[in-house]
């Protein structure tokens, strides 16, 4: 890795814990999953949830349990050549258990490699088909020229539980804004941890300040578990006003923002104005029903407006999906970048206040009370921008536009628009409209 | 004619239609109009009606029949210089009769002919202002140096009849899409003909399948015909939902589409849909108060949403409204592809279904219902396009998006749409919203 | 000035009338204002207010009266190194009266001046914070090397009154158009006496028309006088249906338009048009809360459209607010020429007529009413442009769209689609929607 960290600095703490969740075999259901939440729950006293296997949700079926306790490929001479412990990801997740000698014939249709990166082993899943496979790396596949091969894959199958996370800071009001990963991946960094690492500081965060949202994060299996949640969690959705999906934030590449299927809610306004004013380059994707757990929650009959921001986009990057995926493809800079960048968005929508002007006829008298000395700056520029932001915030605070709105409009960083609000409300020149925050 | 044509093609009848009516001198009244929808029943059994001269449509009044028998100029020695049964387009249509000896002067300021191209015969009416004059080649009017010549025009013009066709198709519902074209004009191909044989086989085609919607195809003359045809049937108009003027179908040139008035409707949507997945090019033009009887229907009064597709624009080709309109004009190929978008756009306007996602609540599970073995194509890509379909259509089917709403922001062709629809309509996974087609 | 003025145009009397305004040392109150609007009184009879000091106008109170008697910087030998006399902007504008002996260091707090432009004397005000302070060219300043100064300002700030002046044209309906200009820079031409000298022909020339709106017109100071005049005529409001800010109307630069807080009112659509079809380059810049006036009026309680059309831009040319605003800046042509302009834009107001099409069920006989003679323009293209405007006239007259409206989407100049209109009516085609203009 050849970027420079600061010893101590978030983003060595985002990045340790990834380091120590890596090795870690996580799936849909199982050990590696409660594993997983109960070294997270270190860091933040999250509550881990256990839904019965069989439990319907919706159109789907909690499935069994699986765990894995060993799996390998030997030559007849006993010699291993695949090995799970070498990684995880060498065994096809959700495999059943198969014990046995197979004809190089037979076992080659089980087994799955990269002829483009011989040196990566591929992340591969079969969920809802009954099924045993390995992965293994190109170079490993092309030396298997014997012709018969003891295989095991000592894995269970059974009546068991789903696991999942989920932590809730109330706020002044039960208005909720959601912030949701998978935790599924075994060791995969960027896709899965990353995004695990910065959700539960996000909460961290957000949990030492007073709020006016409440905030609400979800650590749980991808598609199913979101489906899960929201089957047993139906009556709670009408509070969820928007929320993002978190994954895909440690690499090195600028920030992607998909939109929600409406395209122009609130959670959209928010990321593309922090984008727009991030003075870095970025890409918005439009909504499409397929990706990351978004697809649930924007599915037609859930209805919540989620976006998902990103680095790297889904399946976008090289390494997606494979061996390559590693501690060293995620950097601790931009973990935390990452993290101020949610951080920040959810700031933007817990004080994203209606204000309303008490003097909205003309403008009202700014020296008498001293505003012009209020907002003086540093430096001319700055002065005379937050003297801009100051009129706006008059001009527009009619009801109809919120903090955020007059920012976007102004072409003012919204927390720019939120210290001078501030003022003028300490002024009395505007007040805020209380009734309901979105 | 260089392209080559493969006999028996749909290309070639629809050619060899044109070829039967180009001699026959038409107008918007009279004998030509009749025998033109007489050879036209061969194909189709239209009804052909007669309104009589005199009758109030609107504004306007139908006017006195005309027909004509022979019309020539003659030199002093009895040489025939211009002959009506050389081309029909030498007489001025609807100029009133006319037998005498004309100065070469007086006669001159009858005569039209077009300096720019010395071998084309101009064709040019006069419907509504009494008056009689000869269409000739400027080279021919070049010769024309004797100081007198003798003229006829053995024409009548008398109480009869306008003549017009029409054929309906039911469908399930009384809702109809509206094909026009107008029936006119004597012996040009492209400007005419090609909408008669184009609009005659498109009902032929649309009257063996089974419909939702009715079609209702009118084969008029231009303005008086459909200001005639609306004005008696102003009770029939609620049916119609929208329509298209054909004509200009058979030239070289890619489409062009003329928008409805209102420039976002269904009609729109569709046929903007259909070129930009033709392949083609295209051009769009915005909707202006002239060219074809697009004029009437879309008039403030009559308010329907009827725009126009043809392939060279109205007025813009050379050949326009000349005797090289001409049966080297138009190409079976161009004729049949026409053809081919008319009938496409039509099914789109007919499959155009709202479905109701019956397991809106997250994805349903598809793989328990063998809904991606069901999708499953010849190679990768095309599967993943339709599994994209799938996905597409079930996020939008929430009763308020089309299947050409959601082929539109998937970015996916209508026809793969339909597809996919109908499989998940057969799988239980969606059912059609039946109340109402538009 | 190099530009060739024609003696007893129009642009010379303007100039000439600014040439007289010149001189007055004008501020928010005082008898330079009254002085001023007594000369504009010998071109238009408007009606000149006194407001009293105190007088409260929503978050404001009318300020005390200023006027000024004498001013200068002498240097110990008694010569005058700055002198009111050679120009007004030397005071700061409201300075305080002061009369004594300043060391130079205490001296050069109250001075400004502008590095970049050594011999440009900046203005400079302080209304609302009680002050003094001379303007001078900064090679004046350089040359102040002594160590002591006399220093007197001949001011006095007692209570007195705000005065303006106000012009009122009624029309046929009490729908209202304002113009309002400001009169409170001192010795400055561009900014200020241009705007007075337009707006005062303007309301010349209007009314000695027939007009369908009422027009009014304000001559106020910048600020206090807008507010004062908002706060005292509240009961007026709702009869504004839109304006126009006017200054910096005589420089060479080509137009500017700020749009009004809507961004949409009629205002923008009228100016908007006229600047299309001007054939000169133009700016179209988005609303801010800040600039001239139209910071009061688009206030969010006063919310009335108010757009502003000038040449240069506020704050954005090189002499803006410096002695170098002055009659070399201003030229006739450009003048007469900004006079055109909004007496063009006032017309498009008042004579945005919405037609009803009496024969809206497909076109009207056109013919038979002699329509296409009466389109006859001197040549086909202009005969051409006369048809389509309309036809255009007749298909949009359903009472949804004015004549701007039309004109705009038929891409065809407003005048000409006036005149159509009125050949239209005259021939009982179509009907003024008479109820409400706006």
């Amino acid at each position: 890795m050849d970027t420079k960290k600061s010893l101590g600095s978030i983003g060595d703490e985002l990045y340790k814990l990834i380091s120590r969740l890596f090795p870690i075999c996580r799936s849909i259901t199982g050990n590696g999953v409660r594993q997983t939440l109960k070294i997270m729950q270190e860091y933040l006293p999250l509550q881990v949830n256990e839904v019965p296997s069989g439990t319907p949700v919706f159109d789907w079926t909690v499935p069994n349990e699986w765990n894995i306790h060993d799996a390998y490929i030997k030559n007849m001479k006993g010699e291993k050549l695949v090995d799970f412990n070498d990684s995880n990801l060498h065994v096809l997740n959700y495999s059943v258990p198969v014990k046995g000698t197979y004809s190089v014939q037979e076992l080659k249709s089980h087994l799955t490699s990269i002829p483009d990166k011989p040196e990566w082993i591929p992340y591969r899943t079969s969920y809802y088909q009954a099924s045993w496979g390995f992965c293994l790396s190109h170079s490993q596949l092309q030396t298997m020229k014997d012709d018969e091969y003891e295989v095991c894959i000592d894995s269970s199958l059974k009546p068991g539980s789903l696991t999942y996370g989920e932590y809730y800071i109330p706020g002044q009001t039960e208005e909720e804004c959601l912030f949701s990963c998978h935790i599924c991946h075994p060791s995969l960094c960027n896709d899965n941890l990353s995004g695990i690492a910065v959700v539960l500081w996000l909460a961290k965060m957000l949990s030492t300040q007073k709020n006016r949202l409440s905030f609400r994060f979800l650590f749980i299996p991808g598609t199913i578990g979101a489906i899960t949640w929201l089957a047993l969690n139906e009556n709670k959705l009408n509070k969820i006003k928007f929320g993002l999906v978190a994954t895909l934030l440690g690499d090195r590449s600028s920030f992607t923002y998909k939109k929600t299927r409406n395209g122009n809610a609130i959670i959209d306004q928010a990321v593309v104005h922090f984008l727009k004013f991030s003075g870095d380059d970025y890409r918005l994707v439009d909504f499409s029903p397929y990706g990351y757990d978004e697809r649930q929650f924007n599915s037609p009959g859930i209805n919540l407006p989620v976006g998902s921001l990103t680095r790297s986009q889904y399946g976008q990057y090289p390494q997606y999906h494979t061996s390559a995926d590693n501690l060293e493809l995620v950097i601790p800079e931009k973990l935390e970048a990452s993290l101020n960048a949610y951080l920040f968005i959810a700031n933007i929508l817990d004080h994203n206040i209606v204000y309303v002007n008490q003097f909205p006829k003309c403008e009202p008298h700014l020296g008498k009370r001293d505003l012009y000395k209020a907002i003086n700056a540093e430096n001319d520029q700055e002065t005379e921008l937050r003297k801009m932001a100051m009129l706006w915030c008059l001009n527009l605070s009619d009801g109809n536009h919120s903090l955020l709105d007059i920012a976007d409009r102004a072409a003012i960083p919204f927390e720019l628009m939120k210290e001078v609000g501030e003022i003028l409300e300490e002024k009395g020149l505007v007040k805020r409209l209380e009734s309901k925050l979105y």
